[in-house]
């Protein structure tokens, strides 16, 4: 057998188990997790190390080295994370629904665990601590494949995970990390159906593609955002300019920091000029339509391809719209059904972009940044959801939960 | 352009007129397309004679015959189905929940439309219309492909409901019926990513293997069901009998139907041999274990196969176990996740098959039969789910929705 195989069984055959363990029994294990990794930080240290060796040598950006890398910090602050999620509520057995049928029958809707969870994510070691963590609390094994960037820091966090469990009794084997760097042990979890009862992947877009044509598992896809701000005519200055800064600059790297910015023309060339120049003063190109490009000529012309880029750094596109409609058009055409944000005082026309904004999340005078499981109030989350099914948007523990009907008769039988 | 293209995008256009719609709009619209059934009855049963013609010519069994048959009293209850619908809550525009951030941001969780709905299924002509009127009432599009050997009762009723919704505000494009009976349309379907926000196929085994596949589109599984009823040692006689032979007899056809009994052996040889008479009485071929042929010798034995079958005829497993982790072992490595039923009259060991089994409906001494829509007080059911994700179980309105974040802010700006 396979080691995808081989160990997504042994994950399997835990899940009645954890199914079956009281909140006060995972939250404990939580807490002896976070101790753990604390306990061992130096050797897990030494685990990244060289992960960062390796990379170094492969010549990966610093960028990339810098989201790899751990600290002592970086380790308390995902020690603490797993502490949070040991404070968040438990939605296990929490009854949705309670019908009493004329016939006597008693029908209890009941929140349960997926079962097993397969996450394939790349570079960041925390999302390993992470994911361990939502999915022990919400009674969940879980089948882990991270990237190979990352491999040495994920082994050895597992491990210290692993063994901290051993004096609980979550059973260990509920966590297992493939450690087959090959594409190919992907490509077998996304087929393990029957075994896998959901697939999260967390990455970049040629990821989540792969994960959505092969697998036969549910999916649940996350994180692409092309990200529209839209300024209305009459939209306040100081305000729509803080906004739509927030939303590039603040973190272009991520998901919920925007793409394009959408300008009625009404706005006023003045304003649109001066914005301009705030953005390049925070090094931001830009990219433009026409109109724009005529009022700042040193933007660079936009194609349909730059509107279709998730650039996740410091390039924007800019375009001038006529109207209301014509920014909701570019937005059906190009969002990735993230987040989208209108800046107007007019209510009306503000309804109109909140109703119509077909999205996980819209904002009205709101920067997208705040796109996030803790800023939502949820604490941690396991991604942002961008598909309609199961779960939109940020997911916090609901999200790793199915349901189960139980029904209590006295012999009725169907007429 | 393909049929299944030009269809999907036509539907698509009309998702967001559809999502604003009021619920007395959608009920209005549900309503008159329910008396346009009944007026143009006469033309839906000449339709439905064609099929039927066409049915016998090859040579297609009379079940499935009577199954595909439409006639003036079945009209009238389809065209009562949709008058159903219409008295249903609108799920659509709920408030699921409420946030107030420190911020002073205000989240709204919304309920809203799933978009665009794809059903692929077989004979039935009643699903075109269940699936119309439920998508309807949803706020959401729909592409239907039925099976080849009802196009032409499909073809008139879509025909009558479009034409009917000429007269509202509701578009007929809304409903797109795939006539095209190659099998390349229904994969085409499945590909049609970003287009069709869900697939729903109703049918057999192997069409929702080939949908679950192939598809890119995201799926919601249903209605495979080989489901068990376990009496325990204790179980009241009569009233086991009563569940066994309701769960096994009372609809062979149909998902929530038993395929397999699993009896306690202290439940006793004679009380054994007595319920496999009653059996042999309904006409029921039973196929046993050894344990089960020794006392039973004119049943067969059964094989892994058999317990692995959904025989949705009059065809029963039955196999003697020493425990109840027997029995749950048994039911963990054959059931499709669908219906479980324990007959017994100890509350302990009721609890524990109750918790421990995992399926989207679980039975204390009543019929699985029962899982449905209309029993369980939903109303009318798309399907029953399978799956863990998304729905589970029979699936209601609530189940072709998603959810949206509006946020309402004041210039908040992410720190």
């Amino acid at each position: 057998m396979s080691e995808v195989q081989t160990k997504a069984l042994l994950a399997k055959e835990t899940t009645a188990l954890l199914a079956s363990l009281s909140s006060e029994v995972k939250n404990a294990a939580l807490l002896v997790m976070a101790d753990a990794l604390i306990q061992e930080q130096s050797s897990i240290i030494e685990a990244n190390k060289l992960d960062l060796a390796r990379g170094q040598e492969n010549g990966t950006p610093a960028a990339m080295l810098d989201r790899l890398s751990l600290n002592e910090e970086r380790i308390h602050t995902i020690a603490e994370g797993l502490r949070q999620i040991a404070e968040l509520n438990d939605p296990i057995g929490d009854i949705l629904e309670v019908i009493h049928r004329p016939n006597g029958l008693r029908i209890e809707k009941e929140r349960v665990p997926l079962g097993l969870i397969g996450i394939i994510y790349e570079a960041r070691p925390n999302v390993t601590v992470d994911a361990i963590g939502l999915s022990l609390k919400t009674g969940n094994a879980v089948v882990l494949r991270g990237g190979s960037s990352a491999l040495s820091s994920n082994q050895k966090i597992v491990e210290v995970l692993k063994q901290a469990l051993n004096s609980t009794p979550v059973p260990s084997e509920a966590i297992q990390l493939i450690e087959d760097s090959n594409r190919a042990s992907v490509n077998e979890m996304l087929k393990c159906k029957g075994l896998l009862d959901v697939i999260i992947p967390r990455g970049g877009a040629s990821l989540i593609q792969n994960v959505v044509e092969n697998a036969t598992v549910p999916v649940i896809e996350t994180g692409a955002g092309i990200c529209h701000t839209y300024i209305a005519a009459d939209a306040d200055e100081q305000m729509a300019t803080d906004i739509a800064l927030n939303a590039k600059v603040q973190r272009p790297s991520v998901c919920n920091s925007m793409e394009t910015l959408l300008i009625h023309k009404d706005y006023g060339n003045e304003k649109i000029i001066k914005l301009a120049e705030a953005f390049k003063n925070s090094s931001v190109e830009l990219r433009g339509c026409s109109a724009f490009v005529k009022l700042v000529p040193w933007a660079i012309s936009a194609t349909s391809t730059d509107y279709s880029t998730e650039y996740n750094d410091y390039v924007l596109n800019v375009r001038i719209v006529n109207d209301l409609e014509e920014a909701l058009g570019h937005i059906a055409q190009y969002s990735t059904m993230h987040s989208e944000c209108i800046v107007t005082e007019d209510q009306t026309i503000a309804a109109k972009f909140m109703q119509q904004v077909d999205a996980a999340a819209v904002y009205h005078n709101a920067s997208t940044r705040f796109t996030d499981g803790f800023e939502f109030g949820y604490g941690a989350e396991i991604g942002i959801s961008t598909q309609k099914l199961h779960a939109r948007g940020p997911m916090g523990l609901p999200a790793l939960t199915s349901t189960k009907y139980r029904i209590y008769g006295t012999g009725q039988i169907r007429q």
